[in-house]
């Protein structure tokens, strides 16, 4: 099995150092049940009280991820449109996530799954309600493990997905169409699809040069005696 | 096997149904060795243009574990504590909950290691500059993905483990006595230890009841073809 290669429902410590963000998605459709499964994978997250906040809908019409990718499109455009056409020679990390980045927004709609996973706005814990701008958000920490549960069980079925948030800049407009009540907040939205590439490992700054010991900028762990 | 043993490094599908919130744990050292592979996992999440804006504080030392445990228990109590006690002969699930979290945070400083998770302040998108109240939030969604890989390998090097947020209560606090600079937010505290109890399966709603298709409300996917 080389570093690119998973069986279909790996072990953890095999599957977490390749789940990269696929914004490169093929138009085949999704069996149901794959997302069935997904999904089963995601409520099993714990949440604050267990209130299991979520709710998703999974769009596969075409005429609704039409309307959704058009709208991501424009947002990305707006957002981020003057990254999007690095230098042809510009080999770099950075410069290979705009590309995908355009591929993304410009195939949105394409995408057989666009997976919306909404949470209850149940977070006003910390603002005063008199300092309070517009609604309260989502539990974020309520939420955010179903997601990565989700990415988690995408990969381990051979299914490419990437967490967006831009549908934040319409998410009034995607309120009243995908009809969703203000109680919720739609937190991440979610292409999902066979990829058009091979899955690979990701690149990250090792965890070691991450963590401190018992205060802020101490990396010393010698006085760890296990 | 039965559904409350795992072997190490379980198959993804296997694990994730057996990732609940541990919060009685022994005092136990854990060994370095394995907190820093828990971070290796941590790290290998993605985030918003790969920016890897996590940084951890692994508490070992009792001094400081007792510091935080304190603060815990008065912030537990202060918004928890009328529902600490209920009564003996309530065996449902909120009960049951309402006495781990007692056990919690009267055990707290116990815990052999406590895990601060923080990210950058970055996440100031929606709020227009002139509305911000305070400190722009972590951006959660670059977070919390690292911190379900870290609950998920505890769980799969048999350490337990729970997500909490009550440092809220108490983070300018926290801040100073941690020396952690104000461009980092504390996103959560995460005390990890060998369980007192035995792991076991989780209890959820399944995903079929949270689920619409195309549209808020609607849960007929009949028009899907695979």
């Amino acid at each position: 099995m080389t570093m690119s290669e998973l069986s279909d429902d790996p072990p953890f410590f095999d599957l977490v150092g390749q789940v990269r963000a696929m914004r490169r998605l093929k138009p085949d459709p999704v069996p149901l049940e794959l997302i069935r499964k997904v999904l089963q994978a995601g409520v099993q997250a714990s949440s604050g009280a267990n209130a299991q906040p979520w709710r998703f809908i999974a769009v596969h019409s075409k005429e609704r991820r039409d309307w959704f990718g058009e709208r991501y499109k424009a947002a990305m455009y707006k957002g981020y449109g003057a990254f999007f056409n690095p230098d042809p020679a510009d080999k770099s990390t950075a410069a290979g996530t705009a590309r995908a980045a355009k591929h993304q927004a410009d195939h949105m709609g394409e995408t057989p799954v666009i997976l919306l996973v909404a949470g209850k706005r149940d977070w006003p814990f910390k603002v005063p309600e008199s300092e309070r701008v517009g609604l309260a958000p989502p539990n974020y920490g309520s939420v955010y493990p179903c997601v990565q549960n989700i990415l988690l069980a995408c990969r381990s079925l051979q299914l490419g997905a990437a967490l967006t948030t831009m549908h934040q800049l319409f998410e009034d407009e995607l309120h009243a169409y995908f009809d969703i009540p203000d109680e919720y907040g739609v937190v991440v939205s979610i292409p999902i699809g066979y990829p058009k590439g091979r899955f690979g490992p990701v690149t990250r700054i090792p965890a070691s040069e991450k963590t401190y010991f018992d205060t802020w900028g101490n990396d010393d762990a010698s006085d760890w005696e296990l």
